[in-house]
């Protein structure tokens, strides 16, 4: 037997009064990544996973079978007052309908990213909600990476004092598919859209102005397809801070996914997670681990640790740590960055967000 | 939406014809050990904790009620045929009884380490069991490490060729409390057995020599308990690879737990696992994380791991992968390096494992 | 004795028909860089410094007195037909003029860093010597660095394939005074001119655009003096392939100086040299030395390695490696830069460099 | 030109009233070590090499014209009243009667380890140079290494507070020809003598007892030659700390030197210097440089660090920092070593160090 005096295990359940809260919560789309939220919903002592739709109906009725839950329509889920929250894991296309329909019905909402691929619709479902802004979340995982938010706890606690200069590397491993590059609202909306929000977030404001530059290199069917697959994005904001942004649709050692943040005291930088700590030294070399090799991997924790957050906010009745502002800022620059790409010049922010499109 | 088009989720379960077969399982235990694994066999797929016993009832209802189990006396336990495995993590003392008691019940057996601290006695069980000795599984967890595993894996596969020099680094954050020392069997029963176990499933052999040099450097109180805190244990083996392993009971920077194996064709080492990846550069320096706390940290996914090849071994009908004979072989070096300790020579290990004594 | 039947130590001379071949340099400029390079040249054994200028001659008598070498004045070096080589490491405002000299005189000339801080200047200084543009070499000391070299090595024997994405990381320690800064030529024609240089050796090449985003985080002084200390620089070149530069005069934990370039088919990276192998754990994390603190100390070894290539090249009448085509190629692009800046967007560079100015 | 406002460059001369010192050195033995020191004794500001003698009188005369010096006989030197110290770097077995006739002639000496193989020669050597141990320097080189030095400063300063647990690897890239091993005096004298007198330097003191396990797993002709190849010793110290010792004549990746002091407040560790920082991701995982690949490139600094403080020990009247007394208890060491594999067990030293042998 270990000798186990030291560390206490985590308490299992939050009680108010000796009662256990539970969240109750209804899952749109079981595609493969609702089967990603549906195990979040299910390991969460504080919420449990009562219904499932899908377009497919088979597809809800396979998922609700492995997690103890029920197969419904759209319609009876917003109509049902036992159910507390919604999660929106359906095409990108149906997030702004279902965001209004979920506030309009009570519910809380957990919407994955993005709000939507044209940014007039986005604002319009952010003004739409306005007054429950704070009860929608929007699903930017990534700023519940462990790693990720070790940097910025140091940071927000001063240790290196003000920021200065912010850089993201955000290397996919591969490609997506043509068929999905297609759909997809471009490199910018549909990729470089983490990092914009991961901007925002470490630096805590959005930029004043937006520079890109992109070119086609992995494979020239994505440039066909009318897209880049290769960029660097600048922001520079209102204060002189500056962030840059490395995207790149392959690296084939894995998923790369990195931060650095020089500030005035001092750099902070987060490093990639390695599929192990092993290393090798032969006559060839020393070698070690890839990177974890996709998101699943890398940020399974961080859906688990996102959807805690959702929990506990709705719970205690405070604001969603994503917010569909939030969502509306990332979108902006994506927008904003297209209009660089295509005029060869550094576009302003503030009219994009403001002004009548 | 993220596309999600290349990685396939696990399989939720194991069919043979459809039916989903299932452990049902009993845990002797309701400690803090015992809650890591009522943890482990509830998060499996395969199996089910069914029942708990401890000797105050309490603490056994308790643990039964957070993890849906029923709360039962041992010898019910053990004539309950609708219970397939039991998971022995109740004090050391009770484990050769509650083994033979299992296998006596015709069922499968887990049981925390060690087998016993007495060498004569887990020697007297394994005679017991040996016919069932596939069955029953000695809970070395490290094993099941990931890091370590894939360095075995690279090991086994020839990336280093023959091995030569094995280097085990495991030091604790702090000792434990003198109470536990007096009633531990001392640090190279309780805390190198882990590390001898390592030693022997590494080079797929048992020592044919074991020499110890220990001393009291952590705390006076420790020799005052007739125990060291510091220590090196060299193994030679009977073709001249030599093992050695490094403890102390106190690395205030957390648990150092490290491998390094030279081999004719270079070396593979695995590293600490640390708490995050964040570096930070300031004046004074570079700065990192340091290693996971202790072992519920740096082993939780061992424990699970290694569980589920527990699981997988019973269904499947194959031999477990950690054997009582494991047991008492770790035991035997332990009992060799005291008689090192005491005697300032090597002492050959064969009569330990093989003679009356 | 150790036993040394191993490695060969260093041929001492190179020697043709069994005469050693010796360069005779006379240096121009007794100032700090000039220390450095007379200490290049002793120690180099195909060199010998033989005469020393300076517009202050005690600093040139002194100098000379320390290395042997002989005062004289800058006519009578350029007169002395025993004199092969000069060196130039006198203010910047002088290079093109001894340049135009030394070639005159029949001279190999070796150059310090930048050609002349006016485009115009520098491009006339080439049309002049381009005869003999193979026998003036530009002192971009850091693409003889070690690490750059072992990076670019890699990078031509094809280990990631072609080339995609370069990123440049130049901070220096802390910024230098504000006379130094005021006369300088601004931080893109000062600083940012050598990761110009590694860029374009990188690739190959030199770009097609130029876009930078700028700004004065470290000290509002340097804005007052029309100057920026903070900066990303985005090169885009014609086959699409893409270098980023970030720039900062402050990264109070050393010079920062890395590269990272992502092929088709990975990613090459060259890390900081750090102080010392030392790592410290203790309860506040693992602490490890930092980066070498300046140029002097980070790229000593390449001023010598530079000074042989030049001395090898003359020697062996071949090309210099660093020819005043490169040291043009980078002012235009530092010039690129100053308009991208000012004027909000990407800057092509090929009138800068071919058309009338 | 670069800003040079920051570093001063080192001072070139030491100088008293104006006069610059310069120490006047013969050196014996023109082989491959020999070359090394003539090396480090050039390039010392305050030193000269003048002289050099050999049993070979061509590689003396050679030696001595390619560094300015001349080719005398033992005893001329020995007479020579201009010549202020001597640099035995001949075979080993001249060692004892050099340093008795240096010190006899008032030349203080500069020895390569080991002082003899025999350790009761060694002793009466020391016995005899007793009044003038501390103008005799033995060449222990990796004392003076920079990462080695940087660990003990940092142990001194009482970083990690207490020493417990000291930990030494020490593998060369290959065995040495069999010739070599013959007349090495075994691994132990020959090659763990540089890791005895670390420990030794390290912890400030010589061990009680000496424990050692070794093996020949490399090649059986180094058996069949009566030596062994792979070793672990481990030290015990009166005060209870312990060392350990690596040693392998095989780790085909390169040099492995690395150090790990457990102390009660953490751990210090030195790291291998790798041959350059770059690192390669590829499908195939990370890599990146080996360890430098042997003495003469990781220890080169060291030679010329160790040769400048036994020139300002001389110069400025201090003790030399290696005495023959720290020869000496390496050797012993040594020889305890040897005893404790022959007889399995624990050796004291005291009586080697003190008692008629």
């Amino acid at each position: 037997m270990e000798y186990l005096y030291i560390l206490p295990l985590p308490q299992a359940n939050r009680c108010f009064g000796g009662k256990i809260l539970t969240l109750r919560v209804a899952l749109f789309g079981a595609g493969r990544i609702g089967h990603v939220h549906a195990r979040s919903i299910s390991e969460n002592n504080q919420s449990k996973l009562v219904a499932i739709t899908d377009l497919v109906p088979d597809a809800a009725q396979a998922l609700a079978t492995e997690f103890g839950a029920t197969s419904m329509s759209a319609n009876d889920i917003l109509a049902d007052s036992g159910i507390d929250a919604i999660l929106i894991a359906s095409s990108t296309n149906t997030h702004v309908d279902l965001i209004e329909a979920g506030i309009g019905a009570g519910k809380a909402v957990f919407c994955e990213k993005p709000v939507d691929l044209d940014l007039a619709r986005a604002r319009a479902c952010l003004d739409g909600v306005s007054g429950q802004n704070n009860q929608v979340m929007i699903g930017f995982n990534r700023r519940f990476d462990p790693d990720f938010d070790a940097l910025k706890s140091a940071f927000d606690a001063g240790e290196v004092g003000k920021g200065e200069l912010l850089s993201i590397t955000s290397f996919d491993p591969g490609p997506p598919p043509l068929d999905y590059i297609k759909v997809s609202g471009g490199l910018f909306r549909d990729m470089a859209i983490h990092d914009f929000d991961m901007a925002c977030w470490l630096f805590g404001a959005v930029p004043e102005t937006v520079s890109a530059i992109g070119s086609c290199l992995v494979d020239p069917e994505i440039a066909a397809a009318g897209d880049i697959d290769t960029a660097v994005i600048t922001l520079r904001f209102a204060d002189g801070r500056i962030a840059t942004i490395r995207n790149s649709r392959r690296a084939v050692y894995g998923y790369d996914q990195r931060l650095e943040l020089l500030g005035e005291n001092g750099l902070l930088s987060a490093e990639n997670v390695l599929e192990n700590t092993v290393r090798k030294s032969t006559v060839e070399g020393v070698s070690s681990a890839k990177p974890e090799y996709f998101f699943l991997e890398r940020y399974m924790r961080s859906y688990g640790i996102g959807w805690g957050m959702f929990v506990d906010a709705v719970l205690d009745g405070n604001p969603v740590p994503v917010s569909v502002a939030d969502g509306v800022n990332a979108l902006a620059i994506a927008e904003a960055a297209v209009l660089s790409l295509a005029q060869g010049r550094e576009i302003e922010l503030a009219p994009l967000l403001t002004e009548t499109v």
